[in-house]
């Protein structure tokens, strides 16, 4: 199997990563930050140790400040919904995903309001956009680091100096970035950064973060038992405890630490190398093939590995249907998720065919898909 | 070690629960029901395996009404946050985890009223209270099926057909029932049932569920990409999309099927059988003991494997923590996130600790940890 889905989920992991879950869940599977035994207190310490790793790759100084959650979309519901009350305006783009814009949506019923900023037909976006749609009463930009349709990377620099310039807050989805692009917490002016662990930290599905700027005061949404200050019925508003209700997933979280520790070990800038490499020989040997039209920015430093296609006027789950049942090639079609992306871009009937590729990924199973596209491309 | 922590999280799991986590995340670790390919199709189906095996298990008949979530915390707030609007009322109970009793206070700053009803020195309630605690503005009635400090079982028939005879909603809390006591959806009169997957049903950490009754409105907490309706900015109404947004725990939910199917193979019956026989032999021996003061009904029909005890007047935590150390027995001290429980009982001061049994344990472990409580007793 060739498996270029990595932007849904990524695949495999890192043998650490199944070996540690395995471990946490046979040998101190336990309730942390309950009880007081000793397996319970173990994996409290390996669920802070994935808060230390995390905290290493992001650049985050107070790894309390790094709240662990169900997914990315949990993450940017909190976020968005933590700061915003009725009356306030909110910029966003034509690049976000669902997990932005159905939040925002939904808010626009209780007296938020919003502006949606238009990417190019690369998917890029303007922070001059950005900064001319603020008004009076804006108090919060979202935006993602990384289309999830194009791969298009956003200037997430720029627009947060925007944000800082204008006094609003800043927050990032950085579904497709973590992980494989830079983040630093400390250098970069985002106030908040929401992310997936099962995606580029290597991590398993169940598990996500957001991380909180320091003095921020972002409201929880669901309360409950946190075994900490458990004789009141006050949510406690101390990090990350207001916003890990009820059990954690423990052995999930020790799994990603795992994939953070090889991230680190690795390093990410390799991880980085290998996934544009391979990014840059797809897109130099897939434009080749006649009947193939591909999406992005294209170019290094705008394209991450995330590489959208359709082949001639065919339906993109057709296409998709045949690389999986002809050749075992995983990838994914249709409609990903984001609605005005695809309008953006043009391709909100056909959808597009998306590659996205991992570190696990080989020029080998690069070549095998090249083959098969112009393969198809030919039968159409 | 005996591992006594059955009501924060059961452990072990059957063998199959492991076994079934590792064969998802390293043989089809696929992102489910987002893509088409093999892997996320056959992720897909094994997600619906575990709607189907829990639907058999709870008896609910449209499997699409059962919602999964991170864990029991998130399934109650979603739960008393879709239903409560400004201007309700809600009626819960002294004997409830913070879970319940968080969000309610939460809901309160928003205009919803609440009446706490007072269980006895048992941790009983009686229906009745809840009864008379109907206003004309009453929207919905929550209650445990089991607490968690005392073990004590409510009987959630009587207040479920008090909530059908006044046509209010009845949210129930299964955190410490289901896998092990009788939840018929069919029968029972309940609207909406919270349950952890990390607890009785013998799934991992990270997994939990909400059956929604056919037709109730409930709103959504969070939005986001669903894999359904990705042409549109509105969230979808059909169950379960609605609650299920974003990146599932596949492997988490394919461990819980197999854990439900463990209890429906070996007979829910048979479980709690084991269960109460151990509970009973503990109780009768415990209270033989000097200077052991227990709590709970204590009588077979009213008392789950919950065991609540203090030896004399010593600190819970300093109880525990020598039986971790000097004798490796796993319990859990302190509030147990209930606090009103402990007012109830009296044991705010104090706390409790807390045996609570699982269908792993042994007489031999029961024996074992009396004689530990015998030693500590006579050495106070």
């Amino acid at each position: 199997m060739s498996y270029f889905d990595n932007a849904a989920t990524s695949y495999p992991k890192p043998k650490a990563v199944y070996h540690k879950i395995m471990e946490a869940m046979v040998e101190y599977g336990a309730n942390p930050g309950r009880s007081g035994h000793k397996r319970a207190l173990r994996l409290n310490r390996e669920i802070y140790n994935t808060r230390l790793e995390i905290s290493k790759l992001f650049n985050i100084k107070d790894p309390m400040n790094l709240v662990f959650t169900f997914n990315c979309t949990e993450s940017l519901n909190i976020g968005i919904k933590g700061v915003l009350k009725s009356g306030d305006h909110v910029i966003t783009t034509s690049m976000e995903h669902n997990s932005v814009l159905r939040p925002i949506a939904f808010l626009q019923k209780m007296g938020i309001k919003s502006t949606i900023v238009q990417g190019d037909t690369e998917g890029r976006i303007n922070p001059k956009d950005i900064e001319n749609s603020i008004r009076k009463d804006t108090k919060l930009i979202v935006t993602t680091h990384i289309s999830n349709l194009t791969g298009t990377i956003m200037n997430i620099e720029a627009i947060g100096e925007i944000a800082r310039k204008h006094g609003l807050l800043y927050l990032v989805d950085g579904a497709q970035s973590a992980g494989v692009y830079d983040l630093d917490m400390d250098r970069m002016n985002m106030d908040m950064l929401a992310f997936p662990g099962h995606k580029g930290l290597l991590g398993p599905q169940g598990t996500g973060g957001l991380y909180i700027r320091e003095g921020l005061d972002v409201a929880s949404t669901f309360q409950g038992g946190t075994g900490s200050t458990s004789h009141s019925l006050e949510q406690p508003d101390m990090l990350p405890d207001k916003f890990e209700s009820g059990t954690a997933n423990g052995p999930g979280i020790v799994g990603l630490g795992a994939g953070v520790k090889y991230i680190i070990d690795t390093g990410i800038e390799n991880i980085r190398k290998k996934e544009e490499d391979l990014t840059k020989f797809f897109i130099e040997e897939v434009r080749k093939i006649d009947g193939v039209k591909l999406y992005g920015p294209l170019e290094k430093g705008y394209q991450a590995p995330v590489i959208s296609l359709n082949i001639k006027d065919a339906d993109s789950s057709e296409i998709s249907y045949i690389l999986d049942e002809e050749y075992d090639i995983a990838v994914r079609p249709g409609l990903h998720c984001a609605p005005l992306a695809h309008k953006t871009i043009g391709t909100f009937d056909q959808g597009v065919v998306r590659f996205s590729f991992g570190y696990e990924n080989t020029f080998e199973e690069i070549e095998y898909a090249l083959k098969a596209i112009k393969d198809i491309a030919g039968e159409l």
